[in-house]
């Protein structure tokens, strides 16, 4: 495994770092730490990796790991910089060879995620975006259980991710995280709505399945100067019927990191929060409301659920082993294509490029929407996941 | 007291008979309790209306009431029938000079909500609308708050709420409530958004003040062969450039009576749930989380919030206790007026008719939205409360 | 109804009055509501109680009520005054005829208790004890599953009470409520244990029907210069080998009202708390965590838990709700007794004479095993409800 | 690093071996996985152990290691295996010159673990005991709370620790943790107090500082025919007057891993769940309740709170990362020995032999009071902690 980001500053390098060799089915040896050549070679103590494979650039890595032995070299490479350079960095890894996991969301425009689908397409490779919340044993328990008809037809989903850190103008101060999520020539078209309403629409969209039809959507910048959306709320119309809707906020004080979903189908009902995510509610008219929690054990734990877990109930589980599921499910695969075998691409456990692809295309239509006063805009995307 | 509606199968007659009684300054002496005459006399008993005070019909009621000498005539008649019957009440009682207090939503449509505004100015009557949960504790309690600016500029609103019980299709059953509720002829033009959303769109209003400017809105009916809406989420652009949302669903599985606000401001947030009324969160960035409990003595409550109070803390107060206090602030104003002194008519603590006339607008706007594909209509009404 | 206590501040006397007329069965028409002749009628007009009606004293409050035609009298007596003056109140109105219904704990001390028994088993008199947690539909709801077995064989039973209002000496300011409850010789021969851990012991074995042993109790004063205990814990050795514990404290900062209580069986468990009554969490091994919640209509709700409530689930009661129930279950043996028909005395569903012993019994073996360092002590009382 | 222990159906050599490894200060090179020869080698794999280091014993272990050159040995040696072994073999380890990081409790007896610590005392090496709920980054920030008085002086603790896997006779079944620890003869003298009650005596001495001085204990066991207690409550006097309480069980239906602690000091109180770790609610008279919510970064945590952070806040971090937070503070002063440096051997961050040691007298002063039908028994060890 190879990092590329990561360097002094960042939060979601080492978050990288950290969940991909939680079971130690891997390992970090190489990296690309930084954009700036010197940063990169000085940060690879941080991460134990040899001094010989901290390397200056993406280019350099690529070229120097591709010169090794095959048991030696690197076997994938997680992209773990701001997005705009997510591109440019994924494409090389694949168009080298080799796995990728990159950050989400994917790219800097849904042109490049297009461009980078047919890159993926062409090749051999793994290649899965971190939309770490479907590592979540309860969320994956819950999009089975959906699956399996448990809650019959979905008729809405409302999802809500909730965070406060945004409400000063922090890109003012030398908040490196603040400076880039909140420019859009680094973060994209939008600010909020790229950061984390990517992951609260991938949410719903994992955990039900549903294929969205329409979207509309109303952006807004509360902090004063900022110059993209800091809070918004999108309306999704599905294939099926059913309705959605999607809020996220930077702007509220006090809120951490609140993502969290309810949905609401024909035979039964469930709500689950990431701030407490070992318990997801599970409701029927007439029946007492039924807490699940995340028990490998428990009879009324499905296949997906069970899988996701790490430890026995009450032992409590979080961000880090959910992040490491989504891992988990790409070394499958990468071990099925090391060994020459054939693996799923497209209905995977983990979010892959399709997602990828569907999030940049929700980014896109929710600021288009928004700039034409809540519009209905197409959501279908023919790359979608079905 | 007189009390209109609240026969057999009746819900909310009950309440109303327990909660205007509930501080001993109000005694149910008579009643019209169905529109059927001779169920309404037989009603009389549970409500232990002496039987010359039972009237066949609400006509009866306050021409015969009119007769009795002043001090001991009825001082004001709480309406309890179903939606498209409380325009012709509410405004005769009016006319006939007695104080009102009317179920939400105030009439049938808007044009009936202005024509009773113009009856209540031309009066003395105090008229108020039960827009009961304006009367927790907690809710006062952030009402001033946020009047004092302790959460600064209001930039975000988001309410929910979220019901079950018409998941399947009750009104083919012999059930009372859902039969009327569900009939665009007895109910109004909206199903779920004139039973709750109303009830949603006005708590926002109550706490945060905010000025509504426009709206749009989506509504569903989930519920094959259903005659109106079950489900629908409503976005408002508030005067001062906030955004509020309103979602309400009456068919959400095991899902009871959840009503819940989260109010964002520049300098706090809020969150409060009517099924765990003693509680609010009020959170600030780089601060513990504050939970507000319910109490009466404490430094933190404000005078709004320690006057809707009866118990003191860890004694919880809930549904009844709250209703109480629309009808304690309304009697006030009714011994105000009894007394021959002037009384506030607009900026009232308990929810007025020109809550009512908005609220109706609501529906009409939402309903007239949806039609059009969520189209962002006006939502200034020149009667709404500043 | 008449009420004996309730003068200028009294909380207990309020919530009697309000909890006794909630269901529109009863009027509070007399009283005799301080020691203090003056300040007794002082305070009538509080109450609506009428002139004549407004007595200076007990005695001749029972002598005069005695000579009014029987239709025009109360029906029974309501006593919230200190804990000294209960005896002697509740004895004259029993002896006087009329029904009683006492605040807890029921007498100054165990003597005075058994004493009172033998003036109740002599008459026909309703007399309840107002341990108002067991009017909570939930508590009700729980002692009917396991009655019915529900929940096996219980083995363990865990209750606690913790407020903080006694954290400081409140005694030495001028809080009437601080002022008796921490004299001994107002309060008995406990201070937090006669007030707040009879509630707690008798919730267990209202809920349980597990008849107790022998009880070994540790009781400490923390607030300096105070004259009665302020925490303490008991463990009890129930008949069929459970294993109980009792922990009550009045010092615990910022904790409000806080009973709750877990309960082991051999085929399930249970848990509720009175500051969030609506809900109480069931489990089995091997099953999702079940919340059953306050609902009359729901299919898992038995007849106990039903009869209790007032209002669909999702509208919340609480606290005078809970207290009324406790009022409205001895209103049926009252009726009874007026209609001459036999009512049940020992085991009834509102907290009885029984209970009132049982609860003496328990502050005095409290105490006298706290004072031996914890000795086991018998805790079968002949008298106690089986 | 070395594991012993941890073979097929382990629970905690899983989570040693995770735990030790999060922050990739240390690698798992060798073990000696079972106290078979052969399944030790077998298990090897699981772990990533390279073949030449998978030992058939640990004295086969501690001697091949040593005659490793220095910078290849291992430096520490993990004891994860049942209760009666782990004497043995952490003696050899140490006296073979290891660090150790041992499970609990410590040891078999009171006896083996004042011989471990004479062993200890006499060597260099540093020494852990895995109460790992002390890792957990509100338990930090609760524990320097205290020693910075913002509680004031402690008056009341009260820690629950409730399990319901035991609740059949598992131990009949092919259970091998239920074999183990419900056998006296690898558990030790008691089963449930010593597995769990441990552990929540641990987290209340923690926390508070607060020395013991005398126990009062009364166990139970519920399920027929098995060997050891599987429920109990103790009661501990404090050396400032204050009382503690600890209750275990392991028969409570449906309960999973359920410690929790309440503290009660003269100027604050908190509250804090294992199985909800990322919040604590601190409370005071007159003030909202506070929920402190693990956040690295907000003025209201404190160094040691801050220092067992890895990820901001409202990314939940749990179990493994309690863990591993009790790995990382023995690393530092392992770093140290190694570096010759001087490191503090008793008031350390981690649980140490010293911890142990008690944890072993509070086993026995248990077990023996219980027999004593809850006698007071010393409960002040010359070797503990203050």
């Amino acid at each position: 495994m190879a990092l590329v980001g990561g360097g002094s500053g960042s939060f979601i390098g080492r978050v990288h770092a950290t969940a991909a060799v939680l079971d130690n089915r891997a390992a970090l040896v190489a990296g690309a730490l930084s954009s700036n050549p010197e940063r990169a070679k000085a940060s690879a103590p941080d991460y134990d990796i040899p001094e010989a494979r901290a390397y200056g650039s993406v280019a350099e890595m690529l070229e120097k790991e591709n010169a090794l032995p095959a048991d030696q070299r690197i076997d994938f490479v997680s992209v773990a910089t701001p997005n705009f350079t997510h591109f440019e960095i994924a494409k090389a890894a694949v168009e080298a060879g080799f796995n990728v996991i990159c950050d989400k969301p994917m790219t800097f425009d849904l042109a490049q995620a297009e461009d980078l689908l047919k890159v993926v397409e062409g090749s051999d490779s793994v290649f899965a975006v971190s939309h770490n919340y479907t590592g979540y044993p309860l969320v994956r328990q819950a999009r089975q259980m959906i699956k399996d008809g448990l809650l019959g037809e979905i008729n809405a989903v409302r999802v809500q991710y909730i965070q406060g850190w945004l409400r000063s103008k922090l890109e003012d101060t030398d908040s490196k995280q603040a400076g880039w999520r909140t420019d859009p020539k680094k973060s994209g078209a939008a600010g909020c709505f790229g950061d984390i309403a990517t992951h609260a629409y991938n949410l719903g969209r994992y955990m039900t399945g549903l294929l969205p039809e329409e979207i509309s959507c109303h952006l807004k910048t509360f902090v004063e100067g900022r110059l993209l959306d800091d809070y918004g709320t999108a309306i999704v119309k599905f294939e099926n019927g059913a309705l959605g809707t999607v809020t996220a906020s930077q702007i509220s004080h006090g809120r951490e990191n609140d993502l969290s979903i309810e949905i609401d189908g024909t035979k039964g009902s469930l709500q689950w929060r990431q701030e407490n995510p070992n318990e997801m509610i599970v409701r029927a008219n007439g029946e007492p409301h039924k807490i699940y929690t995340r028990d490998p054990n428990a009879p009324f734990t499905n296949e997906m659920g069970a899988a996701a877990c790490r430890l026995p109930s009450g032992h409590p589980e979080a961000f880090f082993e959910a992040f490491a599921n989504v891992y988990r499910a790409s070394y499958d695969a990468m071990a099925a294509r090391a060994l020459g075998q054939s693996f799923e691409k497209k209905d995977t456990v983990y979010p892959n490029v399709y997602d990828g692809v569907e999030g940049m295309y929700f980014i896109q239509q929710c600021v288009a929407s928004s700039q034409e006063g809540g519009a209905w805009l197409p959501m279908k995307h023919p790359a979608a996941r079905r």
